[in-house]
């Protein structure tokens, strides 16, 4: 029996059952399923268990894909499972891929959290704050409440979905390219297009769908020479330092306000077109919120589109650090006998993380010559991967858009983002498929911080937005 | 009832008596006196209290001074006291303090130790391997052997002696400036000369005076911007970078080939001597014994002279890490915050420590302005201390030289070292006498290593050296 009025009814339904939604979500993040540390694994388990119980509830079926084990610290550990869900199976319908991850990041109240981070704690403001509440929680039981509310309101669901929830994001997704690659022809075989909720609103006012995301390739360029580390009171004046080269190499890549100086690099940069260059106008961003970001004025670019340009459509190269060299606090007078300075490139359409890497070499093969040093050299790619940029006119983006103006009562900033989330290259080039990002929460969740908060208003309007896309893009043709 | 041939009664009962000695050192480095670490702190009282027993058993009158407390890692922990004995009171005779410590670097047989750092193992080659053999216990021991073989031997002290031995030695000297001054016209107001054993030849064949040691100033340069860290993806490309300013500034403190470009650096050198010069020519030194050492051949002169020259009466700049920056293995994107640059400039006569911190700030203000940077720019000096240079003229050297030819029937090396040993220049400029460093160790005994040895030979002759130098000063007008 289907509504009638079958949005509204929705709607109505999460709204009743806020404090329901809350309370799934505090359960959730009371599992402090932490991927990076060996010691939490069991509870990355729990997580997974958890969500299997939710799922038989709501009679998803699923397979939890065993993708095997890696080694710690010397030690092996199981992967977590990652969760693949069936939703619907009406050929009439769409099917749509949610992806999300349900581990999360370390999290210590001594590291400065207001309440403990495993106890999502609502403040006067309507602030959830807990680890993973945004990151990636949050979103992740938002689908599945999605579904919940559907059933319970009575109102059918307007698409096939099929769910990936992984358990090692924040630790290198080991196994998800393999099981991606692997279930692209079977498990995701019918996949009309894909929607990942794990980003984040530009802001904290206007809601946000983001088609593009900067590529990285990372280096290690590593300058040796003794072969044990020696003291500079000793050796000092009559060695070839390894630390006097790198640092004198680092300082050739790239300008103080940031231009980058390695030949080549800058080649490949997509133009930007008069139609892109008219899509920033729209976009509610202001410095002073990049100020209260960065917590300073030390911005290079005194306009907000440069600076969106330069965060998302641009390259940038950032010096790390130096592994190998004293780095305490203190004074120790230690002359380092080898010593890795680690930068990245962040890319953009249409740079090859391959030609990046060749150009880079050559460069500090060069410079390094130029040198005379008696030192060696090594130069090496950590690893690469391209930009990822979407057409945001596709159905996809269109359905999400259409969305937004219904939960929110305004249309969406199109954004890109500095950042990479490599799963988002993986989806589109394995199934072929639109991927569209459909952020939750804002831009000062904090994430990866203390004090990680999703604001009540975001998670809940986030719930019917989820739904809402849904059957936006029900309607799409 | 004085002994006709006192030297050859002293040498008899020294080689007699060999193993005795050797079990005494072994006693002393079974208890691991670890100054720096807080856990260890009892262990250097237990050494204090050895040595308190044996000044006791050979007739050393002694003061063991309390110099108060200090705080590591927010506990308060109590100084070791720095023992200060007197051994005879002849108006007749010269006094000669002599200095040394007693605590010693850490060691765990994890590091790569061959045996238990803590049990004196002696191989077949005569190796005593074992922490604070050479550094310093050995040498400390020696002289109170000597005291011990002089009573044994019927042979009548040539000098009065005055003992500094402190416990904090490897973690700063704390308090010991202070004694020092304090005790300047009192403790150590009848004070002749002063010697000190607590370096090395500068090999494996030939012993040395040393009369000479470079100073330091290390500095720590910091450039800050953002209020907190930030992921590189998200801003890099729109913020000015701190590191970024901070490895062009490095950059510009030194070349390869270790020549300083900080103006004003260089100008005080002292001017090399046609004397001068000439007394590198009969150092045994070789350049193979710098590759052995160094574990490479990246050396910058192509000479002995020249190499030595850059250790011993030639500033060097050295770069030795950045603290605040990514530091370990592996790819983080991280953009820090605010991260310090450390280095040291080694100082020769005549430079000094202030005018260096002056040119220092000078020169990377003005290179960090040319940046136009909006990060913010702060240099300090950790700390400074002048070069030491004695006159190996003085009937200190000269009686030590006379010590060297009759136990090793050879002449020394005279020899300087680049790095530094405080309390040489805080003994000459508060007691303002002739202060001769007298090694009884090799060049390779690897003070601070793993695998710390002090030759058996060395151990013994060192022995008969420290006592024949008091013989030798005796005779001096
Ligand atoms: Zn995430
Ligand atoms: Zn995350
Ligand atoms: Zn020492
Ligand atoms: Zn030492």
């Amino acid at each position: 029996m289907a509504n009638t009025a079958p949005l509204e009814s929705f709607f109505n339904y999460v709204d009743q059952n806020q404090d329901h939604y809350v309370a799934r979500l505090r359960e959730a993040v009371a599992i402090p399923s932490v991927s990076a540390d060996a010691g939490h694994r069991e509870e990355v388990f729990r997580m997974g268990n958890w969500l299997i119980e939710l799922f038989k509830q709501l009679g998803i079926s699923y397979e939890a894909a065993d993708v095997g084990t890696h080694v710690v610290d010397g030690k092996t550990l199981k992967l977590p499972p990652i969760l693949l869900g069936t939703y619907g199976n009406d050929p009439n319908k769409k099917t749509i891929l949610v992806y999300g991850h349900y581990d999360v990041q370390p999290a210590l109240i001594e590291d400065g959290w207001s309440s403990d981070p495993w106890k999502l704690t609502e403040d006067s403001t309507g602030r959830l704050v807990g680890r993973g509440s945004s990151d990636d929680k949050g979103p992740i039981i938002g689908w599945l409440n999605a579904i919940e509310a559907h059933q319970k309101a009575g109102v059918e669901f307007p698409v096939n979905l099929k769910i990936c929830f992984e358990g090692m994001e924040e630790n290198g997704s080991e196994g998800l390219d393999d099981l991606i690659l692997r279930e692209a022809n079977r498990y995701f075989k019918d996949v009309d297009a894909v929607c990942i909720s794990d980003n984040y609103w530009l802001g904290v006012t206007k809601p946000c769908l983001t088609y593009g995301l900067r590529g990285i390739s990372y280096f290690k360029v590593s300058v040796s020479g003794p072969g044990r580390d020696l003291h500079s009171g000793v050796f000092g004046g009559t060695v070839y330092e390894p630390m006097t080269d790198l640092v004198i190499l680092l300082s050739k890549l790239v300008t103080t306000d940031g231009k980058i100086l390695i030949p080549g690099v800058n080649d490949d940069v997509a133009e930007l077109t008069d139609e892109e260059q008219e899509t920033y106008k729209s976009i509610e961003f202001k410095l002073h919120e990049l100020h209260s970001a960065i917590e300073s004025q030390t911005n290079i670019f005194d306009n907000e589109t440069r600076t969106l340009q330069a965060r998302w459509r641009y390259p940038s190269l950032s010096i790390h650090g130096v592994e190998g060299a004293f780095s305490a606090s203190g004074a120790k007078t230690v002359l380092p006998c080898k010593v890795s300075g680690k930068f990245s490139i962040r890319l953009v359409p249409n740079m090859d993380p391959d030609k990046i890497t060749a150009y880079v070499e050559k460069y500090l093969k060069e410079e390094f010559a130029k040198l005379g040093s008696k030192n060696k050299l090594h130069v090496e790619c950590l690893h690469g991967a391209k930009a990822w940029v979407a057409s945001p006119n596709h159905w996809n983006f269109v359905a999400a858009a259409k969305a937004v103006e219904k939960v929110f009562n305004c249309k969406p900033d199109m954004t890109r983002e500095g950042g990479s989330i490599p799963v988002t290259l993986t989806f589109q080039d394995a199934l072929n498929k639109n991927v569209l990002l459909l952020p939750m929460g804002r831009g000062d969740d904090g994430a990866h911080s203390t004090n990680e908060k999703l604001d009540r208003f975001n998670y809940i309007q986030g719930i019917k937005l989820l739904g809402t896309y849904l059957h936006e893009v029900a309607k799409t043709t």
